[in-house]
C-alpha cells in the first residue's frame, strides 16, 4: 500500500502525516493516514464505506481498519451513527475567558444546557477550604451537572462554593441555567480574578456512564479557581471535556 | 475486593474515585483506584510492587494489573524505570503566555534544552499564507524540534515563518536557543498578539518514535498564530506536548 500524498497538508496536521523518516509505519497507521484524507472530502454527518469494504480497498484485516477507525473516533474525526461511521464535524472551541460554559457554547452557535447530576451540601474538607474561602468543617455545597450541546453530552461539571456565600443554592437556582448569571443576578456577587489549569486525563467509568463516552476515552480537564471582586476565594471548579468534541482557545496580547 | 475510602479525596480528584453510582465498576479500575492511593504515599521515583505481586494482593488476573497501570502510566502518575514501575512526579505547568517554551521550563526549575530535527526552506503552501503573512508560493521556513526538559523529551515544535522575515536564520540562529529571544535580540522583530488553541490528539507514530513515548499517548497539542507588534502576522506554530508530563496554565482577570 502506498501513502498519501502530504506535500499541500494543512500547517496544523503532523509533519509528512506522521510517517517516521525510517518509512516503516503500522498498517493501522498507514489506513488512519487514507481515511484522514478521505474525510477531507465528506461533509459532516456523511458515511463511511464498512469497514469490510475498507479491508478489500486497503488489502488489510478487519482488525487494522478497525484500530484506525478506533484512533479517529478517539479523536472526534468519526463518529458512530447507528452502526455505520460519518464524518464528525469540527471541535468546538471553549474560550478561556471568565465567561459563563453557557455563554462559550452561545457563541458558537450552539444550545447549550446543563443536566443537574446531584447537589450535597458536606462540611469542607481541609483540602478545599482555602479554595472556597472558609474554615474547615464549615457547610459547602457540591454541584454537579452534566454539559450539554444541543442535547448531547459533552463533558461533566462539578463546582464546589460556600454554603455561606449561597445559602439558598438549593432553593433558588435553577440548574439548567448559568450558576455565574445566579451569582451576579441573584446574589450580587461578582467574579474577579481565577486561575486555570488544563490537562488531560482518561474518563473513569462513573464519567465515562454520565457523559456517555466510550470508557478510557481521553478528556480536557480543566481546574478553576475563582476569587470575587473583592479577592475573596469562592470557588473551585472541575470540569471535564470530551477530548473529541472540544478545543480550548485564548488571546494573548501585550 | 473492596473500595478505598474517599471521603477526603482531594477536590480536583473525579467525584467518589470515579466509581458508578450503580456500584458496578471494572476490576481494573478498582485496582487502579487502589494503586492511585498507594502512590499517594509513594515519593517521586520510588517502587510500585511487581505486577505478580499486586496480582496476588488484589486477586486479580496479571493482566487486570497491566490494565490499570497501563492506565496510570498513559496519565503520567507512574513511570517505567528499568523493568520496574516507579512514581511519577507531577505534571509540568507550562503557562500560556507570549512566553518561549524556554522561559516557561526555566521558572519551574528545570533546565529547558531543544534538540534539532531539521530545518527546511519551502515555497509557501496556500493554507499557510495568510498565517505567515506572504503570498503563496513565497519562501517560507519549517523549523522543526524537540523539546527538552532536565535532557527528558517531553515535546515537539514546529515553526514556520516567512524567509524574508528573518533571511539569515540557517546562518545565525543557534538551533537550542530561545527563537522569540532571536527574534527580539538579532533580528529586531517584537512580538505583538497571539492566539492560541489547545486540543488533545493521539500521538503519531513518527511523533511518537521523536519523543520517545509510548505509541497513541493522549497528547495535548498547541496551536499558536504570532502576529508582530505592527499587528502583521508573523508565525504559525504546532506544540505537542507529553499528555502524561505537561499541563497549561493561565490567569484570568477582570
Amino acid at each position: 500500500m502506498d501513502y498519501p500524498n502530504t506535500h499541500h497538508q494543512d500547517p496544523g496536521a503532523p509533519v509528512r502525516s506522521g510517517i517516521p523518516e525510517h518509512g516503516r509505519i503500522p498498517k493501522y497507521y498507514a489506513v488512519k493516514a487514507h481515511l484522514a484524507e478521505l474525510l477531507g472530502e465528506l461533509a459532516e454527518g456523511e458515511l463511511l464505506p464498512t469497514e469490510r469494504d475498507l479491508a478489500v480497498r486497503y488489502e488489510v484485516a478487519r482488525d487494522t481498519v478497525r484500530q484506525a477507525l478506533r484512533e479517529l473516533l478517539l479523536e472526534g474525526r468519526v463518529r458512530r451513527q447507528g452502526r455505520g461511521t460519518v464524518a464528525a464535524g469540527p471541535k468546538l472551541e471553549q474560550p478561556l475567558a471568565l465567561a459563563s460554559y453557557t455563554e462559550g457554547v452561545r457563541r458558537q452557535g450552539r444550545r447549550p444546557g446543563r443536566n443537574l447530576i446531584g447537589l450535597e451540601r458536606f462540611p469542607c474538607p481541609a483540602g478545599l477550604a482555602p479554595d472556597v474561602g472558609v474554615e474547615p468543617g464549615a457547610p459547602v455545597w457540591h454541584l454537579e451537572r452534566v454539559l450539554l450541546a444541543d442535547n448531547e453530552r459533552v463533558g461533566l461539571e462539578s463546582c464546589y462554593v460556600a454554603v455561606d456565600r449561597v445559602p439558598r443554592l438549593d432553593v433558588d437556582f435553577e440548574p439548567d441555567s448559568s450558576f455565574y448569571a445566579y451569582l451576579s443576578e441573584e446574589v450580587g456577587i461578582g467574579l474577579g480574578r481565577a486561575g486555570e489549569r488544563i490537562e488531560t486525563v482518561l474518563a473513569t467509568p462513573r464519567e465515562a456512564l454520565l457523559i456517555g463516552t466510550p470508557p478510557a476515552l481521553p478528556m480536557l480537564l480543566m481546574h478553576r479557581w475563582t476569587r470575587d471582586v473583592t479577592g475573596r476565594p469562592l470557588e473551585r471548579v472541575r470540569m471535564l471535556f470530551r477530548g473529541d468534541r472540544f478545543s480550548f482557545s485564548t488571546q494573548l496580547g501585550s
